[in-house]
């Protein structure tokens, strides 16, 4: 299975007037990235425009806020006012949004996502059971792990893992990245699409056999989407390099009926696209 | 080019809490058929669920008011309740969505969306200019068509046109359909395509020399989407229709990392890989 990650600008809702509107184009975000398994969303420096400062903290809270199992939130995510709409956005449902079950009925081996927290001197996390389990693994408090519980009530204790050796898809991660070309140079090794209304079309014989044959064996993909105001040839202009320099500049969307085809809804239909090559 | 058609359930929005959420969903939708050329939108019956008897009104004017170019609004739509989030909805900026020009400027021959209206006993059609102009055509009273514009301006007249004459795309029509059996038993002669959570998968060899080799020559495809609650399974069961009656029950979206895939996200994502294949 191919590892897919995506690549947005700090400007994403700059086209937005109000928190709400921000809210629900992150939603929808959120929503694309969980169905189609992607597993980092990088949230890069977009030097072509101005947006306001605080967008990149509102989009990546947003972001976080949706992906953590409910039970984590009270704790992770304080009354904060970028949240204020964020619990009447769709839930996202990600295998690891597990249900609350009786301390009872975890079975050993289970794996759930807990905040830890620190009770009496002692470490405990709370994976959303009656009461928090004995943790062990590295210590920050009010910090999201995933974790697999070890031995059976009531002696459940549960110990940290790396989420990136589980087998499903657990959630994706964000990240802040200075700018587009940083992030880019440093994925050199991994293969990189970018989205532009001037690329190729995938129908077009260069990119066929790419789509066709060698996706499938890749291990990292990076799709990279531009902004509301400006695609990624004016972005990537901004910080003088040429999109041409990049092999794979795709348009997903040919022949499109309507004027523009928004961020939000090019990251749809470009994951659903791509999902169709790299699923075996 | 294949002429693309949609069929939804009347329970679309039955998901939504408010008149805003069921406006944005509709919102969705309408971007989505647009940016892939849609021509058709059937709201069939869903007799698997109850909806809000007034939904599938409420579908259909928020759908066509979003067809209509801006300048037509007014005359075709007055102050309706259900309309009252319409206006702040995302255009949708279709090829017939044209600018306001100059009388002058317009060209003979040019092709725009306009309303009937009478005055002083004279038929004229209101194109979006600085005064309505000469009409030939079948009339009736606040009805919108489409016109070829004929001779220059001072001596303008427009004749009607039937729109699908046109080459390029030009908006879609919005029709009711009883159940959705009496929809699927009238097309019965094209291409339907049924969305199912519990279809093959397009790579499946069966879909494979069809999407690839044959999709392209059909004149006429439909794709068939089940609602919030129910799938197009239970929908059909529920008119006592079998769905494994129908060749081409697909899903889209194999893998899918979430629970559920909403319907709007479904048909986004669904028509954004059907493009892939029909363009030329």
């Amino acid at each position: 299975m191919t590892d897919l990650s995506i690549a947005i600008p700090d400007s994403f809702v700059i086209d937005s007037q109000s928190l709400l509107d921000k809210s629900m184009k992150i939603s929808q975000l959120a929503r694309a990235c969980s169905i189609f398994r992607v597993r980092n969303i990088f949230i890069y420096n977009d030097r072509s425009t101005r947006c306001e400062p605080e967008d990149r903290k509102i989009i990546k809270t947003i972001l976080e806020y949706l992906d953590a199992p409910p039970y984590t939130r009270r704790q992770l995510f304080p009354q904060l006012w970028m949240l204020k709409y964020a619990g009447m956005l769709p839930p996202i449902k990600s295998p690891h949004h597990k249900p609350k079950i009786s301390l009872q009925d975890i079975e050993k081996g289970d794996v759930r996502v807990g905040v830890i927290l620190k009770k009496d001197g002692v470490w405990f996390v709370d994976v959303g059971m009656d009461e928090p389990i004995r943790y062990s693994g590295t210590i920050s408090n009010n910090k999201i792990v995933t974790v697999k519980l070890i031995s059976k009530y009531p002696y459940l204790t549960a110990a940290e893992i790396n989420k990136d050796s589980l087998a499903g898809y657990w959630g994706y991660t964000v990240k802040f990245s200075s700018t587009l070309k940083g992030l880019l140079d440093s994925r050199k090794s991994n293969y990189i699409l970018l989205t532009s209304v001037e690329g190729r079309y995938l129908t077009d014989k260069f990119c066929t056999s790419f789509f066709t044959d060698q996706i499938k064996s890749i291990k990292d993909l990076l799709i990279v989407f531009g902004s509301p105001k400006n695609g990624l040839k004016k972005i990537l202009a901004a910080e003088k390099v040429e999109i041409s320099d990049f092999p794979f500049v795709i348009n997903m969307f040919p022949d499109q009926g309507t004027q523009t085809v928004r961020v939000e809804e090019a990251i749809l239909g470009t994951l659903a696209i791509i999902n169709q090559y790299t699923i075996r």
